[in-house]
């Protein structure tokens, strides 16, 4: 199955090319044809007015919290985690699952995003629903070292690994999720490792996300909690550490030096008071960073593209430093970034042999006028309503804003019929 | 001419209500009918899905700047000023701001936004924008007293007044000014303020926007810019003041008594690493705050949506503290604080007797699943895309996303045009 984007601006090289091609066969990109013959595809696409990006990576999720998007905001951390998720999630089931990961996959796609990273409960129907959707992930189960069940998460993590890593056409791939290191004492963190060498699996964690957390970990063990994850060995298996807001200059070293790749969530960060995370920092030392929305109830929705304006905008006034984060270095966090971050070594970019994981994004808008710089007017004038087609895997998941494997509609009532299930069964 | 919103969610007395119905006679709201005849109506809108909200207000502005979007980004203030901008600004032409004003007021009426202030150069031309397109504005000359025409701009600036205040239905106000404390030395502020009181006019100025303008100030007068301008009588107009970034709290205490209004702009206060401004502060010192998009350099785009995010946002992370500019506050920086900051006495609420400025969200997108709280998904979900329609002063500016009194494709083209034209001539 062969297919040409024609007559594309496109983002290769760290810049924009306008008038360019690219080829597609089956899930990869082929090459850039400089006068392609129509005739010799199977589908067209027409790429005018249109930018063409690596596709938009979410590098930190935890999906089927679309459920409790604005059901309860502006409180305490504790106050709503206590009061108000815990005791929900305890009543969280499968059919729910499925129907708020199926709702966060569709918004994701039409943000742009072409594969997520996501770390939460009932796996198997989080599973289900990337397979039937089209999208990549790097999924893992969440797991906690603290509650009854730390043994049967750990099993079922490993049993999670073996029926899907590399499953739905190599589209979804398994990680392993200790929550983090306040959940998890460092006796369930040997373990986890142990079971990382043993499947080869790579590791995706919370580290650093607050200051009381970090007070707490040195209270406790007496260093940082990236040393602590570091002794452990956590850090060698491949990591993907979400947050690293708290960090210190030992610790920016140590992440870079064990390759961590870190999931800089901005949004979340600023509307749960965490802090803003040292980004500029961490990309001076080589550190790779992608970008992730954290669940919908943090944030509160899954645009990826909002991030990018964030990630722009919020290390300028926190160095007071204009230069830092300028427009390539966030794109790049959107795209290649994120996608090293998910452990892929062939996607991220446009180029001959990488996946066709491709984001098109048409320049109608206002705000694409008058046409200036395009590098500028994507990072801080472009809007997630600018995408119009998304590619996976060589699959076209969006079509002008429509989707083609995801029944929209049947998804919003799927998702109010198990929110409001999920919500009886609480009161 | 009357007309009906029927069966929508309205934004009132700090909440949302379903099922409401709101009655606009001409350019007023006259009430909220239980059970409205819609044969008794010109016009029925369906507001199935939707919430109404009090229109958004864009408190600071330099609407014409859109001809720089993303035209040279990612450089130092002063170098982006002396190399790029100032040279620009001096070719600048009532043809080309015309072009540029009708840009940015399609973009913000799109964004939901139904008023603006404004403070640029070609007024004249803004105004004309605003008298065709049907949006309110409250407008003003730019003035600075350290360039030869100094003079010049406090006389244009009364015609200007004269010319145009309450005209267009009511819906131009003009202000006067002032650029800023380091444009204007104090005799020529003394002079604003003499001809501010001669005709009953208020001051829309820049303020403490960054850190060098404080140390500045500071090392020339011995006092902060808000002391200087205090001093002046500047605040003793009825001041509208833009950024407020760098204030103490004898600032605060100022700006209170004085009863300024301050435009927080936090994507340029963020984009040019200005900082953070101390909103919840001057919140809870009862000082006005509305939100402004600054000019589209400086942002890149007019979404007042966007800005509200931030709003929400930034302050959280800044004071460590989640439950600062919580979703009812984010709502009001957004619709009555801005209305105030313009000094509009009957407008920014939706009630009986307030100008029928109304916007209209609608909640099918993806991001609105599940129907949890209203007033969160507004602020931590939305996006300015769900904008469905625009009514200033009774009249349907945007119905269903599409624009009644603007040409579109003729406001791009001639953005086009007019921004080809500016920088074939400093070439």
């Amino acid at each position: 199955m062969k297919k040409l984007i024609k007559n594309v601006g496109i983002y290769r090289d760290h810049k924009i090319t306008e008038s360019q091609n690219i080829a597609i066969k089956d899930d990869l990109i082929i090459g850039f044809p400089l006068d392609p013959v129509p005739a010799a595809y199977d589908e067209v696409i027409d790429g005018n007015n249109m930018l063409a990006f690596p596709g938009f990576v979410n590098t930190h999720n935890h999906i089927a919290m679309t459920v409790f998007r604005s059901y309860a905001d502006d409180m305490q951390l504790m106050d709503w985690l206590e009061k108000k998720i815990w005791p929900a999630e305890d009543k969280l089931d499968s059919d729910i699952v499925y129907a708020q990961a199926m709702l966060g996959i569709a918004e994701m796609i039409r943000c742009g995003t072409t594969s997520f990273a996501d770390m939460y409960f009932f796996m198997d129907d989080v599973a289900r629903a990337v397979e039937n959707s089209g999208i990549r992930a790097a999924l893992c189960r969440g797991m906690t070292g603290i509650t009854p069940n730390a043994q049967q998460a750990l099993q079922e993590s490993k049993t999670f690994y073996q029926t899907w890593n590399g499953k739905a056409d190599g589209r979804i791939t398994i990680m392993l999720g200790p929550h983090a290191p306040y959940t998890c004492p460092p006796d369930y963190l040997r373990q986890v490792v142990d079971v990382a060498h043993e499947l080869g699996a790579e590791i995706h964690t919370h580290l650093c996300e607050t200051k009381g957390e970090i007070e707490n970990i040195q209270k406790q063990y007496g260093k940082t909690p990236i040393a602590l994850m570091d002794e452990l060995g956590v850090l060698d298996c491949g990591c993907l550490a979400a947050h690293c807001v708290w960090v210190n200059d030992e610790d920016l070293d140590i992440l870079a030096q064990k390759h961590v790749r870190v999931a800089h969530n901005p949004g979340s960060n600023l509307k749960l008071a965490s802090g803003i995370a040292p980004i500029p920092k961490m990309l001076e030392k080589g550190i790779t960073v992608g970008l992730g929305t954290d669940g919908a109830s943090s944030n509160n929705n899954l645009d990826i593209v909002e991030e990018m304006h964030l990630a722009a905008f919020i290390h300028k006034a926190h160095t007071l430093d204009p230069l830092v984060i300028p427009a390539e270095t966030a794109i790049n966090l959107l795209t290649e970034g994120g996608a090293k971050c998910l452990g892929y070594t062939h996607a991220g970019k446009l180029e001959a042999g990488c996946k066709a994981d491709i984001t098109l994004l048409d320049r109608n808008g206002l705000h694409w006028y008058p046409k200036n710089d395009m590098m500028s007017l994507m990072t801080y004038a472009s809007n997630s309503f600018d995408v119009d087609t998304v590619i996976v895997n060589g699959n076209v998941l969006l079509r002008h804003k429509e989707f083609t494997t995801i029944d929209i509609e049947k998804v919003k009532a799927e998702a109010e019929r198990t929110k409001n299930k999920l919500f009886a069964s609480i009161i």
